[in-house]
């Protein structure tokens, strides 16, 4: 036998959570989160046995820790808050407590009556004398007891003595870990700013500020415009790609079969790259980069920040193609290959050949990229298609961005199958997007949600709800009328801690290319698009009261707190959200129906709003501003779509 | 940017199964088995990948391989085979296919009418042309190919040489692996024989064959047990500890209570340790060390294994006590700790000190006493409460005594809380005891089943369920009957691929030491019990069939095919077991009430059965001989507890 110390390794400790596949990637969590660790532990025996997470920060020099307590069936929780963004490193630590297996025999023999209990009063005291490490105030406080322990007084006093509180706090401060067992490895942990998770966005097209139907708008007309998106409550301005636009290949503005474009007609952004620059420059109509600056900095006069997209794909007239054909796959020929989905053909399109001898270049010319706009003071990109290049180089992008820059936000705009989304969060995009805009009945919503805030996706998965994009205008929106339109809001900001809409909502623009197309007619990805803001049936009044009650209620700042209560009606669906320890409950209740009113009674989990011991309570509607008393689980409730489609509530005890 | 191929790593692979515990502990099959691996590997973008899995056993020189195939989802399946008992290890490697990619966009544009390809095809022969190290004649079919699709034959021709399945099989036999992934780390599967999942074992105390109320039986009596143990069907004769037996705190017959032994009362066999010796000697009246040989012998004859009880606890009497105090706790005063669970004291058993100074000592003695009865052609041990011995012992002395003999089989009889039970078999124990004992309702049996066989356990935990033991007659048995003893047998024998009884079960020994009491009335663990093993009521017939069932058909061996089907009565229970690829379907139906006849119609999930496309079938029960026609899901059943209570139907589509 190999030599091996009996006193090692003698506690299990498995099923750390969070833990992504088996610690290969980071959890995520916010600066200022407690983030909550839990671990089944448990040893032979009948022994008591001590846990704790030790956890260190970027910042520290050393672990910190923090006390697992056992919940139930061998697993334990604890938590650590986390007060710094970047990288953290966590693992659990579990041991034999021998004062406490001794206590618990020692109280259970007393209570029992067992009066001789001398030998077992000696070994309590012979395992407070081995405790020669404590400090001096500590030391003192054992000798007494030690002495209590071998003294003449009462068994009835010694039993007290020993379970007295102090010492048994002061053990636990000073705990004895002859045999520990550390869980290996150290697991990851990301810590963004808060930004990562809750967020509010809207997507405009600079150029169509300002713009007629054959001129473009400029940033300084779309700056003029940040003081209205950020009264309606917005945190981030989302501008589709702001670069030259290719020629070659360009679509018209009668969209993605047009062919022939007009002279005037301005093509798709994510064409990028002309003689005028490519991933670095501006487009020349926007204005130079010097008013992009003032775009930035004016968006963040009124507290919004700006986010810029960061599309992979170049358009034939790119200055990458001329300075770097390497970067680009060539097909036998000598020409180089255009996008193609066979048999379609984005000719129009090159993508980079990430299979380049070149990967080395091409890489860090790409980090420059992002570093070009982050000098330029962005520090949100959304990722176009982040699901067809390749996977290696998003972890490294992002990683090397974070080493300077924690502060840095990726949301990735991938519509794919399942395990592509999880893997590009796990790699390390903050921000994801989803199925939402497809989920629209009770059960879809109900599952989705389930399985993005209490499946093991919650750890690494930020979801970011878009009820429309410029690609996604849904079958929904285009057939519901102004309440389809508030039913997707309400839904997309109160499910999930960051949402967007895609500019355009407001007015509820729902037609679309042709009937069964999820494109606009008329879509401002092919032309100008100047729009009447101040209409008076825009939802602008209705998103900003959304977004004001995201804002003051902390319950909507998470996604984990999320919980479904039953309600009798297909058509209802009703949810809620509390703040930490079960408190401030916000209690949401939607008519999916945009053509109906329905109504039905609630049957609300109590416990989970915090009111399991409330009598009656009220019900603030936030969106109306009108209270109810209600009482217990059961309450009736009535919504008409044309007049409001969803109650949302701030219940209070009374 | 350090230094990185493009070209590696390109592949996500993730979540491979069977994995147990990101691989800290070994999965499970036994030799002959198909071990059948699962993972989800995709890259970015539309290229086809392929993916295999790399396998090696103990005496491969290096990786064998075999393939996966996509089953939906991003989720791949392959299997390969184990032909050999001890450690293997497997890995998943998944890299680009460019071929099939190429092919796959050529067939497309085909399919499409597209029909100027010619540089396509001019990439197909750069793709050919690039695979040098083809063997010759491969290089040979290769070059045709890049001749006839760069020669003047038709479209049509070309494309029908570039898809040959021939040349597909050809290049798929050597794959080009250029951006290969290799999942991390490679996986432990431990391969035992078979017996080590299919068993049936029988319990026996051979003290009581042959004996008197006051006098022991022998080994030599005991062997004349065997013929019957084996002819009823059973694989494993498992005794108790049959060591000698403490003297000092020995209980008498009356039971546990009983501290006042007659002289001719013989004690516990778990009071292990006397003058005579400890855990390495034979208890006098049963023989000698040369009678133990001669059981072990006569039990292979007749096609028996014997299996031991490792119990490692000492009477105060064990020889250990003198040669070896510091394998045991010591009080203050000197006195020896007996085991306590407080208030409650078992002065007649001292626990070993796993905190000892001389663990070495201790743990290679242990490991002697398994060898020591290995060499007396012991491979199997029953080990008593392991969950209160140190599990890094476990984890040591099976990994050890597995270097030389793989075929060594331990079964944990713990009965405990589910991580531990879990994590023991995650530390090399073989088998495992259950709560099936406790499990009695349709809800509960298929609850707990599917527990054991679709979830994670199965890849690592094999129940052995037992319907009693010395120290659990069950209520269910105390009060069903002679039908509840056939029912709990046959779902035991049925459910599980290994399952056992203590002996008596035949006799339907139900009574208890009081109502509410688990333990037997005059228990054999406290005294010899003669039984009339030729009752005419003796259930050993019964037996004998199930067991021949069960060994003659395929589907009853293995766990991870149980199914349960709908049947409308919640008295009744109606599961399936198939042999591989869904072939030679079992259906078992058990009435679960002892008292009352019950009937209902099935509703069998036909896929599960094989029986899919399957007009009339035979369903011929194998308990009763008799053979009825049935036509689709829907058949009627009626059982009477009296009668028979259990259906075990092959099915057979006519």
């Amino acid at each position: 036998m190999a030599a091996r110390s009996p006193l090692k390794n003698r506690v299990q400790i498995q099923k750390i959570s969070p833990m992504v596949d088996c610690g290969r990637y980071a959890a995520k969590a916010v600066a200022g989160d407690d983030v909550v660790v839990g671990a089944d532990v448990f040893r032979e025996g009948h022994d008591k046995i001590a846990a704790v997470v030790r956890y260190r920060g970027p910042s520290d020099s050393g672990w910190r820790e923090a006390p697992l307590r056992l919940d139930t069936n061998d697993r334990w929780y604890g938590h650590f808050h986390v007060d710094e963004m970047g990288p953290w490193r966590y693992h659990v630590l579990g041991w034999t407590d021998h004062y406490a297996s001794w206590l618990d025999g020692l109280t259970k023999k007393h209570a029992a009556g067992q009066r001789d209990l001398d030998p077992e009063l000696e070994e309590g005291a012979l395992l407070l004398e081995r405790r020669k490490r404590l400090p001096k105030a500590a030391r003192q406080v054992c000798d007494e007891v030690i002495a209590l322990l071998r003294g003449d007084a009462g068994l009835d006093d010694k039993v007290a003595a020993a379970v007295d509180p102090d010492l048994v706090a002061l053990l636990e401060r000073h705990p004895e870990r002859l045999d520990a067992t550390q869980s290996r490895p150290d697991l990851p942990l990301w810590v963004d700013r808060e930004r990562a998770r809750f967020s509010a966005w809207y997507e405009m097209f600079p150029r169509s500020e300002g713009a007629t139907e054959t001129t473009s708008g400029t940033f300084a007309e779309a700056a003029k415009r940040l003081p209205a998106i950020a009264d309606m409550g917005f945190d981030v301005v989302y501008l589709p790609p702001i670069h030259p636009i290719g020629r070659t290949g360009r679509k018209g503005r009668g969209g993605p079969h047009d062919l022939a474009p007009g002279p005037d007609d301005p093509g798709v952004p994510w064409a990028i790259g002309s003689e005028a620059g490519g991933h670095t420059a501006v487009h020349p109509d926007l204005g130079t980069i010097d008013d992009f600056d003032d775009f930035v900095g004016e968006a963040r006069r009124f507290g919004l920040e700006v986010a810029l997209d960061f599309a992979i794909q170049c358009s034939p007239d790119h200055p990458w193609v001329r300075e770097h054909p390497e970067w680009f796959k060539h097909r036998p020929d000598g020409s180089i290959a255009y996008a193609e989905n066979p048999p379609k053909k984005y000719q129009d399109i090159y993508p980079i050949d990430f299979d380049t001898e070149d990967a080395e270049g091409l890489w860090n010319e790409l980090r420059h990229v992002v570093e070009f706009w982050m000098d330029h003071g962005v520090k949100i990109f959304r990722v176009d298609n982040p699901h067809t290049k390749a996977l290696p180089f998003w972890e490294w992008l992002i990683a090397e961005i974070r080493v300077d820059h924690p502060e840095t936000i990726f949301l990735a705009e991938a519509f794919t199958r399942p395990k592509m989304m999880q893997t590009l969060a796990k790699l390390g995009f903050n921000q994801s997007y989803t199925y939402f805009a497809w989920r629209n009945t009770k059960h879809e919503l109900t599952d989705y949600t389930v399985e993005l805030a209490h499946g093991g996706m919650v750890d690494y998965y930020r979801p970011n709800f878009w009820p429309n994009t410029p690609d996604i205008l849904t079958e929904y929106l285009q057939h519901g009328g102004r309440p389809a339109f508030k039913i997707r809001l309400v839904l997309a900001a109160m499910l999930s801690p960051s949402y967007g809409i895609y500019s355009g909502y407001e007015l509820r623009e729902n037609e679309p290319l042709h009937e069964g197309s999820e494109e606009y007619y008329e879509s401002e990805k092919y032309r100008y698009k100047p729009r009447d803001w101040n209409r008076p049936d825009s939802l602008a009044p209705y998103i900003t009261r959304v977004n004001r009650i995201r804002h003051e209620h902390r319950a909507l700042h998470d996604l984990r707190n999320v919980w479904f209560h039953h309600i009798a009606n297909e058509q209802l669906i009703c949810f809620s959200k509390v703040a930490p320890g079960r408190t401030e409950p916000i209690l949401v209740i939607v008519n999916l129906d945009p053509h109906h009113a329905h109504e039905a009674t609630t049957w609300l989990d109590l416990w989970q709003l915090g009111l399991e011991h409330a009598g009656p309570y009220e019900a603030h509607d936030l969106i109306t501003d009108t209270t109810h008393i209600w009482h217990g689980p059961e309450n009736y409730v009535r919504l008409d779509p044309d007049v409001e489609p969803a109650h949302v509530l701030s219940l209070r005890a009374l």
